[in-house]
């Protein structure tokens, strides 16, 4: 049973509508993977295992319905992963909606921004 | 001036009320801080500098208004800090509202939940 | 082009036997290691898919020559990585010296250990 | 009593020459230092604390002597930490050997390096 699935769980919940829930666990599951995975090594050898490795550890958080993770910029050489090379689309899904999360790096701020692109209703 | 205080920045969050910004904030600034620190090394020693220092660190985070860093079970001998050891009170404040978010260990589920405890209107 | 290859990173390393040079550079992996994945996580399944990315992402670093990465005491729920958990493999070959580490949980010490087990000329 | 001083400990490290004990200890904390902090959000604020922080933090490994940590091209805006911005002077300290070891960013080689500096004997 996943943990969110706990009533001792829900009981912590029962203040935030469905769309809050949504941005809230989709927060936490995207300030988990920029501080998690920063400083990973990453070369053109690991990148694609690497993002997939991502992916499955993200999925373990509670809601995380889809997530899909792309990191760009990758070298023949290594670095370190830098938050600026990552592009995350992940959707969080509570009861009937479904959040479209999104980080990506966006040049005019020089931020890896968190942000939520929609909402779905199922 | 703070990253969101810029025009660019507020446009990706038009779609979202105070208290879901505010979560969704709140969600990025819990989940950064657990999976940033987890595996520190930690003693009774470096416990203090350590709380301050984690404090300090997520005042960086957008919306953050105030944060108080507790880590329990801390011995003389050293550990890498385990998430399970963490106590955390945010206050993310959107415009007028304040979301109180907390993090900590809840035995009967074995798990280090983050939740929303209150919000406050000012 | 490997970065340890460079003339300029060798000249750093003038003041090294091949024997200390190894157990150097091992060293940084281990610590690597473990400090950049304990947090991750992890359930049963992701588990294997975890243990390939640590693997593929720590042939990166200098030397390492080969490396084995095991995820113990790992249930169907999901935890966070704990060092505990890590049992690793790790070889490192400088000129014609491999160094054996190794970095497992020792019960006695109740302390995840990292140490060289022994060397091998080639 | 410090983990390095049960026997436990020690009778892992028979096979290594106090010089080849220092330098392995040092690259394990070097390495757990940067796969550690890299990552964390670090501004003028509260550049100073974090790097008390860092310092005490990893005093706490086995062996440390001494450390110095400075963060290097901060600015008032907060960024993630990059492992570029480090800059420590560690120095490890086994029976009568101190190994000095040094991680800096070396632009000729855009990497950045830990290495020993040198050993002292007293």
């Amino acid at each position: 049973m996943r943990v969110e699935n706990s009533e001792i769980f829900e009981k912590y919940f029962k203040n935030l509508s469905d769309r809050e829930r949504a941005v809230f666990e989709g927060g936490i599951t995207l300030g988990a993977l920029f501080h998690q995975f920063v400083g990973t090594p990453v070369s053109k050898k690991n990148k694609e295992l690497l993002e997939r490795a991502i992916e499955e550890s993200m999925k373990n958080q509670p809601f995380v319905y889809d997530i899909k993770v792309k990191i760009k910029n990758v070298e023949e050489k290594y670095v370190s992963l830098d938050g600026k090379m990552l592009d995350v689309d992940l959707k969080i899904k509570v009861n009937n909606v479904i959040a479209h999360l999104k980080l990506e790096y966006i040049p005019e701020i020089d931020y890896p921004l968190m942000y939520v692109k929609d909402f779905e209703e199922r």
